[in-house]
């Protein structure tokens, strides 16, 4: 994991937790909501999935500095019933409004055995599994839908019309790391899609069509058209499913409605989304239910594996890993991730060296 | 849909329903029950999905004749709070069992606003999306879990270990017919493998792997190997979760733990599943949020389309046009599916014409 690219580091969580969240202090958020934001970032950054870590740093501070997220959120409850919350995030951080709600959904489904909690004018809120893990260490099952801006049409059509929306689900175990799901509904994140354009490298058929309608493996065509869906026709019908979830019935935006993040400097996003809590002791003791999640995971991964796969993971797994290996090494950042935080501390007045102070310089490429 | 092929028919649901209806009651289902289950069959092959229909009639009849199935169960609700149920089924017919822990959901999702339900000691329980659309006709949302026996392996397996489970989910629309999704999450239904096994037919390539975990285009190796999960390892999750969520939580059956309804016939199944109800109207009136539901689906359709396709659809449409016309024409059965029909007819002494007085013969071939 040590990175030989030139200008790159390992950097430690602690300095980066720190390093942000002084930026959101100074863009205006309270010191608990600064934290709250940058532990998300980070965690991404540790699981090993940078596309959703503190990459998001630099326009998530000049959205804030533009009035376009409310730094200080009067996030409340709009409507409330014995196993339901709709929450009005005031187009407060995504994060913030998140775990709010979360954490109100935790304390119901505690309470009344299952809640399902709406989230309406929110912002983009990061990676999923942040939500879920929380959850988790609750001994809670939780699901996270989330609605994003459209860069995907419909099976059969051409326009971005809906989000890669992502779906996360958690669920605990004994021994094992818990189960954590957290995927985008297309093939693939438009994060690759990017990279490969940016690198002028081609990508495979399959994973987007062009402006026209028709499958391109031109990285810059298909950034002007539509990523494809997991599955053809079944990813578009998850994707519809969690705007619907999370958009259409929270009051949030949906489908067209959801603004981009990095394109429209304007308007607030309205992103949405929905939480979806189980209480496990209300099905069987927490003990028993984590061993058999666990017999679970060890039979699968003692199936006979196919040619060539040195190992059978469950999902969540792989990241967990990288976890481990990340809190110790420190976070590896290319020069480029590392020039864009600075950029951004800049912006705020925070010095990143300031708070990097044992940057672990890698080798020369 | 007039059917050309020789020995085919057009039989109107209500013979179906009746005949098959007539069926389970000489198995000892009561009339109530018996109703239910030949109307969820007929519901399918109205929808299209006749690989869930009546073609599972001399199952059944097999398995409950044999005793593996409890005609006459005491289905009994053994763990319940404000927002959960946990139903035990008494291994009666999935469908028996079903209904009445969604009907209890449905109640408790009306007091409570949201309701979860788990399932455990049930059989096979058809096609979903008839949960689900019951749901609906409610004004509520609905997902419809289960697990099944296993045919997939694990990412990277080779072993059958884990279910094509199934995932539905029902969301009422106003002037559109409801969004219905209804999905296995392997990349295509088994029985498409198996046809193309009778027909001595390749099958395309990423549909499935033999038994040493090669990818064929054999047919006949594809059943004696695993189907593969839609969108790769992201199919592989959903089935997971799908299995942890009605199997692990409820305490029925998971992964290899699922009894196969046609191979193992000396143990009942022991399958599960788990329900999750929304109230729309704690979030927004069930009117207004009908009116963005139909808002989305019109927005999606008018979407421009790709080279060649002709129409966009929004999950549920296809099959519900199909519904309109087999209301009216009957339900296309081939010469294979009426001779299983008339043979499980004679196993419990029901004579098949009798039903079917006006049976419209297809023409010739």
């Amino acid at each position: 994991m040590t990175s030989a690219e030139v200008g790159s580091a390992l950097i430690p969580e602690e300095a980066l937790r720190g390093f942000c969240g002084e930026c959101f202090r100074e863009c205006g958020l309270s010191g608990e909501d600064a934290e709250l934001v940058s532990h998300s970032l980070v965690q991404a950054n540790l699981r090993g999935i940078d596309s959703h870590g503190v990459t998001r740093l630099g326009i998530y501070v000049k959205r804030l500095r533009r009035g376009l997220i409310n730094p200080r959120p009067d996030v409340r409850v709009v409507g409330e019933s014995d196993a339901t919350l709709l929450i009005h995030g005031d187009n407060g951080m995504g994060q913030v409004v998140g775990v709010r709600a979360l954490d109100l959904g935790v304390s119901k489904a505690r309470k009344s055995g299952a809640a399902s909690v709406g989230v309406s004018n929110a912002n983009h809120y990061g990676a999923g599994a942040y939500y879920v893990e929380r959850a988790v260490r609750e001994d809670l099952i939780a699901s996270a839908y989330s609605n994003a801006s459209p860069t995907m049409a419909p099976w059969g059509g051409v326009d971005p019309s809906i989000g890669t929306n992502p779906f996360s689900y958690g669920i605990p175990a004994g021994r094992h790391s818990p189960i954590i799901i957290d995927m985008a509904t297309s093939v693939v994140a438009r994060g690759k899609i990017i990279l490969a354009a940016r690198e002028g490298k081609p990508i495979p058929e399959g994973w987007a069509l062009d402006s026209d309608g028709w499958p391109t493996t031109d990285a810059q065509k298909a950034l002007e058209g539509t990523v494809l869906p997991t599955g053809e026709h079944k990813g578009y019908a998850l994707s519809l499913l969690l705007d619907i979830m999370s958009g259409v019935l929270t009051g949030a935006g949906f489908g067209q409605h959801v603004n981009n993040m990095y394109d429209d400097m304007d308007t607030p996003q309205n992103v949405g989304a929905f939480f979806q809590l189980t209480d496990i002791d209300r099905f069987m003791p927490v003990a028993r239910f984590k061993e058999r999640v666990d017999q679970m995971v060890e039979e699968l991964k003692a199936v006979r594996r196919a040619p060539g796969v040195e190992e059978i993971l469950v999902p969540g797994e792989i990241e967990d890993r990288i976890r481990r290996e990340r809190l110790s090494l420190g976070v590896p950042l290319g020069a480029e991730a590392l020039s864009e935080l600075k950029a951004a501390g800049k912006v705020c007045r925070v010095d990143f060296e300031d708070y990097v102070v044992q940057v672990q310089k890698g080798g020369p490429g």
